[in-house]
């Protein structure tokens, strides 16, 4: 069938779809969902069809491509392309197996991990597939032939060393930026530590968003190896890199029901490292109120799990369950994580000492994992090189390899408006909300807004007197600020007993 | 949030979506698939957000909507709105019980159900509650639960009689159009039987298709009483009716996988009977490969469970099991089976035997399920109000209460290009593949093109000669007769040993 082609100056962002009128889908049997083939010349293009049900949204004998279509096949308005039925990719079988309970072979894994890479598949075909592992839970060997299947499916930074350290927390508690600490003091015992980190999704900052503050994040795969041949280690955002691209097609259909398949948490987790070849990976489960993982058993069961698939894809892995039940460090928002950053590298006063306890117990498990600390002698080794000035010297080189200057921590800019929450009576911290927390912060502006989130005073068990400051929120803007404060008188963050 | 309204000119014709500038998107923390609400006026709606990662989608500052968003808001371009975020409606919450492996209560199956009606889940959140009804099976009780829920969400034909008579056949098969035959001989005991059927989906003719070519079938609920008050008994289709609307919102999301969860089937075909008011109701259950069961087992288990979800519900049903490995009846096609039928009921020497007797083998189970005939009487009593003429009395009094004149069989309009497939060698036919024979109907335009199809000279076991006609193809397109004839060539249906 031939159509003239409207462009619809809309992009999809990712499977391709073109609009059809219900009219010419009548004519080929075609129906919403189903695929054809667009040719147009020499070019072709496999999509899904939408149908028009109104002659307003298209007459019939037009087809209406979405930009992506519109540039694979060089086509514009009033051009005229072929149709044809065709067929769905294989892979949807394989999903409908998984969903029937049956266990995917290698290649049928692979076929699902490219198709959803290519945009070849639906969300709803996503969403079977993120469904049948989620109530039909993969196998180890499956959950290794996924985290195999992810990784290759997108870059690799091959980095010839042995042994390649790397860190990786499950998240869920504000502050917490320990990986601008341990990279460091790792780097400077002369280990190999190239850290990819994320940006925030639902958090204030993530570790990418807060270095972002101190030194560029976004490079190549050649350019990271150039840092790291130099100076041992980076701090970089992995989403400039095309690292398990599948993960976050897959990410994208397991929100709207907040799924989260613990194959594809693993696999989501372990194909990251994969690509960036480390050999020793420690583990950080925060466990608390509000965190991620809220049960013991949960986290140990989450744990033995890490431990199967490192055994299985033949890395070295150290799985620590942590407090998570509060914020870590003061600070929380880009800027202020930085802030605190600083201050511990530099060994300053106003450091906060749990941030610190807690990157010095992880470095020293790294330490040991790779052999360069004794067993039980990790934490004293980290301790020395933290406080020797190596870590931040350390620091200073990566900032610089990553193309920026040295920043001293006063000199970073906080939000210009803020709001102090004072104590309306004396008494003992009980709890802090983490998630209350991070919505404060979120509301201030934070990450978008580096300079603004929120510097805690006070932790769980400190003692406050009445009218004494317990936290303060900063903003770059006065409506944003004022939002924040209604969402704090809504929800207070801080129990007091 | 203020956004200036852009008209994106388009219907999505089912759940309400928004369009928003990336940059926009991130100063209110939205990400894809997020609700907002948005207001204008007095006017408010709440939508699913759709990032448009380009200033070529749209510029920051605007929103875009689809036509049923500017619908519902009153709303032009350049109009100011207000938007701001809303929560997930609950049924997620109810959807991700259902996929832990939880049963669901009454209220939270409704909620589902209502929210399904009402365009508020997205597609990926109903493929969760397909997913999650399949691989977690619904028991008995939720079955039922989700029956009434389905029917009760959409209008309800109320007939003050008992009994009321109704059928249904899981379909697959070819021809097959027993309901015109049986209608009228159940309404011409003085039984009820409203019976509303559904127009072809991937068949060459729904029975509504069929009736369509001897009169009208599109009724609202008041006209459709009137007609049964009048004659007892309707044939209309159930599509221009509001029964069960939840249903075909489910088959969407099912159709990507070919996902038939049985316990909505059940409650699919339930809710249909239930929103009728019918109390005693036959099942058809066609067996044989190239149907819709395949297996005596899955057949069997699938009577059981019929007959379980009709003892809950308070219905009086029989389930048979038939020969569903070949097309029944001559005509497959909207006017060659409405040409079969009236033959049949007219008793016409050109009347396909293998139709009438499934017919009253079928209207004899009726009769003896409401007590109008003994035990094992049916079958005849059936078939001597078919060869009295009394049921073709009553089908041309039921053609004149839906709006259309006798019409003799010999008068129905057929497609004016004709291809006949003639033996190739004498033998005898040894299989008949449904899914070919229907392809081939629908390439030749069915039932699109009413007067397009098929029309079958022998069937499995006839004997053929070299070079005699096995069956013709109908159609009103030289080009459409062509692509069949090339269908028929790659995929032949008849086997002749």
């Amino acid at each position: 069938m031939k159509l003239k082609v409207k462009d619809m100056d809309i992009a999809t962002g990712g499977i391709l779809v073109v609009l059809i009128n219900k009219e010419d889908a009548a004519k080929l049997d075609l129906h919403a969902m189903d695929r054809i083939k667009i040719t147009k010349g020499r070019y072709s293009e496999t999509a899904v069809i939408d149908i028009g049900e109104s002659r307003k949204a298209l007459l019939p004998g037009s087809i209406g491509l979405f930009e992506e279509v519109i540039h694979s096949l060089h086509a514009k308005s009033m051009d005229t392309v072929h149709i044809r039925i065709a067929k769905k990719p294989i892979s949807v079988d394989f999903i409908k197996k998984k969903l029937d309970g049956k266990t995917l072979k290698k290649q049928e894994i692979e076929q699902i991990i490219w198709d959803i890479v290519h945009n070849k598949l639906t969300d709803i075909e996503i969403a079977y597939f993120v469904s049948a592992c989620y109530t039909n839970v993969m196998t180890m060997k499956e959950t290794v032939m996924l985290t195999k299947a992810m990784a290759e499916c997108g870059d690799i930074l091959k980095i010839d060393k042995y042994p390649v350290m790397d860190k990786h927390c499950i998240g869920g508690v504000p502050g917490n930026r320990t990986t601008m600490i341990l990279v460091p003091i790792i780097a400077a015992t002369g280990l190999t530590i190239p850290k990819t980190s994320s940006r925030s999704i639902t958090s204030p900052a993530g570790t990418a968003d807060t270095m972002e503050v101190l030194s560029n994040v976004s490079f190549n795969i050649k350019k990271i190896k150039k840092v790291i041949a130099n100076v041992n280690g980076c701090i970089v955002w992995g989403g400039s890199l095309n690292l398990a691209p599948a993960d976050d097609k897959i990410i994208r259909v397991e929100k709207p029901l907040a799924i989260d398949a613990e194959s594809q948490l693993l696999a989501s987790i372990m194909a990251k490292k994969y690509s960036v070849s480390s050999t020793h990976i420690l583990i950080d489960i925060p466990l608390g109120s509000g965190s991620k993982i809220e049960s013991k058993g949960e986290a140990l069961k989450l744990k033995e799990r890490f431990e199967q698939i490192g055994d299985a894809l033949k890395k070295k892995i150290k799985v620590i369950i942590t407090d998570g039940s509060q914020p870590i460090g003061n600070g929380i928002g880009p800027a202020l994580e930085a802030r605190d950053v600083l201050w511990l590298l530099k060994g300053d006063e106003q450091q906060p000492h749990d941030l610190k306890h807690k990157s010095i117990l992880m470095a020293g498990y790294m330490l040991e994992l790779a052999g360069k600390s004794k067993p039980g002698l990790g934490y004293k080794d980290a301790l020395g090189i933290l406080e020797s000035g190596a870590a931040y010297k350390k620091m200073l080189q990566i900032i610089k390899a990553q193309g920026c200057r040295k920043i001293e921590p006063e000199n970073i800019k906080l939000g210009s408006y803020t709001h102090d929450y004072k104590a309306a009576r004396k008494g003992m911290v009980s709890g802090i909300c983490n998630l209350c927390i991070s919505r404060i912060a979120r509301i201030a502006g934070a990450p978008q807004d580096k300079e603004a989130g929120i510097y805690l005073y006070k932790h769980k068990t400190d003692r406050v007197k009445e009218g004494e400051v317990i936290f303060r929120i900063y903003s770059n803007s006065r409506e944003k600020l004022k939002n924040a404060v209604e969402e704090l008188k809504r929800n207070n963050p801080y129990s007091i007993k």
